[in-house]
């Protein structure tokens, strides 16, 4: 079966998101002054072909460990649909 | 009150997402085959003081179209927690 599986990667909490600062920035400049803490990360939506769902999300964590996320800076999330 | 809020941007269905494209191929080379479909995205967390949960969602929705989406290539969407 194919399943939906969202990825989300954020920074970690600890660390300086100097993407998030600056969008912060121009969102104030925009005049919308009441958003704080912006932090920017990485959406990937993506078709994975497995038996279960368990299946499709150990393959996910795989796909998240070894390419699209950095452990040293960032957090993963995985939900499959 | 502060919301939390996530904003989702994701590339429009019907363009190319060769960022997707080349992450996919990757994959593929590291023995996931079983994987299609990919895209990728931004994923925007940020905090939003307003009156009540309405008044944020228009307030990210403002800032989305202003600055964090571009309407042309991308499609946007909004969860407030």
């Amino acid at each position: 079966m194919t399943y939906t599986v969202q990825i989300k990667v954020m920074p970690l909490k600890d660390l300086l998101d100097p993407q998030g600062k600056a969008v912060m920035g121009g969102l104030q400049n925009l005049g919308l002054s009441n958003v704080s803490d912006v932090r920017i990360g990485k959406h990937i939506d993506l078709q994975i072909d497995a038996a279960d769902k368990e299946a499709a999300r150990s393959a996910a964590e795989e796909a998240a460990k070894k390419l699209l996320a950095n452990p040293v800076m960032e957090v993963f999330e995985i939900t499959v649909n």
